[in-house]
């Protein structure tokens, strides 16, 4: 098989736990599918300041752009927290999505039967919940010009949100595309009775719906997407929206799964390539101990399998495996019922490996 | 007593009936307390699109400035949604806000035992919720300058959104003074780790903040609030943020307590005068059928009397008399669980005033 190359980023705290199991996972894949991956590390985040002075060093972002994926673990912590913002691990996170041209940002957040009980909604309600947030990650208020300035009535704040019809396009498409494969409804989120760009969002998204006529569209406002996926969530298919409310839907989204330690996601450009992690943070709580949930990470990499590879054979023989191990009982800390009986971050991956 | 003017706006849809019941209890608490209100009525909305061409006419205005108080019913339906910018409720509604500087929204969002199975939560997560958003309201990208312009990559539009110092400063110090009067927690949502107004916000509550050592501060992430706000709804006190965040979180934080038809919420200004009215829309789909909830509109009434009037005594009697009548088993359709036994809009409004 052709060699894929695979730009792998550890990051910090619980970061380089989880990755080192999802890599035991790629080469266990290769044994068995006879698939063949090339690996090259990264400095990224806060170790990257540390070292390098600066959370996306030039260095990295060449390892990226020679890879066909990449595959993150997750950056930031304390310590750096308090930097200027040069020198915080959220710059590099947006400059790495920016340099890459990674325009939208795939994150599904499906129940794990096992762990319905983790979420905090009621289990009927969550019954057949099956969502994917697209959510536009190179635009909007997150990259406009932003500055300060001093005025008659003291200091004043000022960013810009900003979206090009062409912006607005392709995600709209990337979103009626998915949609396609799955149960052929979209929802385009958006805050048409206030703001211009989501105007021109709204008009973009009702003039690409037209290559579409299989898919059914509908509009909801941001605040009212906010209480419907409360009270309804197995109603939604597929959720398409700006950069600003993607952020704080995806999250709310992934959290009343109950399953934030599974969830992995996708960041993806123009063509094949794109950026694989978790959804969940670095942890710096717990890193170090060997207790992490290595899931969500080794799950990204079934995701880069069938979204940049084509390798489905892969991408399901992982997600079977994953669902043996849970369905076995077995559990790290952070999704066991019982504490004690939980396994750590090498032994489920192990697990995972052995059963794939 | 003094006479106090109310400006009351039924506004669209259920609006005038739900309205009706809140007047009934206005005229019980001039009996029961020897209070004096005196009421006019103004145009808003749709309704004031149609018969006046415009959803904010000028008298309208005149009459809420005037006032002490303002009762706004619901504003908004169908018919309006697909009218030019000029006139739409909406406009209307971001109009009164800002022609009469109301910056500042408090909505609690309250647990109603009798209702807790209403939530899409589990029971065990909801309680001891008992929450307030405090949202900024006259300022951010909704006010912003908003324009669209055409560029060599095609068509593009922007929004702004702008903070000035003294506007944080003012909505902060509404944070901790409701902070103060409950549970001394103030958590400030932002996304300083992106936003340049958002630093500017944190920096300013920050700086407020040495003004209430008595109130514990904490700075959350918007993006984590979502996520927090389902996990942990009970752990928070009063939420303070900026108008956009404010208006996502406030419906989430709404509609997790499963209690949407029952909540009430104040838009306030600098001085005891304020703007009244429910949480809940004007529902169209159950207009003219006299099946509406006015539980929420009848609170708002002791909202008011609690926050520009101070009629201590005649809010508790009203919460005091929803709470009896609740417990008496009396339920609105969206509420019932048995809805064969609901009762009306007339019905409801009839047992609270009695129970006054
Ligand atoms: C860290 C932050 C800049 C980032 C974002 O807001 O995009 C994060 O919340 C995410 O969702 O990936
Ligand atoms: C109707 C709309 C403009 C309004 C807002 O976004 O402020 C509404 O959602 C609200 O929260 O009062």
């Amino acid at each position: 098989a052709e060699v894929k190359k695979i730009a792998v980023i550890s990051g910090d705290g619980i970061g380089p736990e989880v990755i080192a199991e999802a890599q035991k996972v790629l080469t266990k894949t290769e044994e068995v599918f006879g698939y063949k991956f090339e690996t090259e590390h990264g400095l990224f985040g806060g170790i990257a300041i540390d070292e390098k002075g600066t959370p996306l060093p030039q260095e990295t972002l060449d390892i990226c752009k020679k890879a066909d994926a990449v595959l993150l673990g997750a950056v930031g912590g304390p310590k750096w927290d308090n930097n200027p913002k040069e020198t915080r691990p959220e710059t590099g996170l947006l400059g790495i999505r920016k340099a890459l041209g990674l325009f939208s940002n795939i994150r599904p957040a499906v129940i794990f039967d096992c762990l319905k009980d983790a979420s905090t909604l009621k289990p009927e309600v969550l019954d057949g919940t099956d969502l994917i947030v697209v959510r536009e990650l190179t635009g909007g208020i997150y990259f406009g010009e932003k500055f300060r300035r001093e005025t008659a009535n003291g200091q004043e704040a000022v960013d810009t949100c900003v979206y090009n019809v062409n912006e607005v396009e392709r995600i709209a498409r990337q979103g009626f595309e998915i949609a396609r494969t799955r149960r052929k409804k979209l929802t385009s989120v958006d805050k048409a009775n206030v703001l211009e760009t989501s105007r021109l969002w709204r008009e973009t998204v009702i003039r690409v719906a037209a290559d579409y006529p299989d898919v059914e569209l509908d509009h909801v406002l941001v605040d009212n997407c906010a209480m419907q996926l409360l009270r309804r969530p197995s109603s939604f298919d597929v959720i398409v929206t700006e950069n600003m409310f993607g952020d704080i839907l995806s999250d709310e989204a992934a959290m009343l799964t109950g399953s934030i330690g599974m969830l992995s996601s996708a960041s993806l450009g123009e063509g094949s390539f794109g950026l694989y992690e978790p959804v969940h943070g670095s942890a710096p709580d717990i890193a170090g101990q060997g207790i992490a949930n290595p899931i969500a990470t080794i799950l990204s990499v079934a995701l880069m399998f069938r979204l940049t590879f084509g390798y489905h054979d892969a991408a399901a023989a992982i997600e079977r495996a994953v669902k043996e191990v849970l369905d076995a009982g077995h559990r790290t800390g952070d999704i066991a019922v019982d504490k004690s009986k939980a396994i750590g971050t090498t032994a489920m991956g192990d697990l995972i490996v052995a059963a794939i």
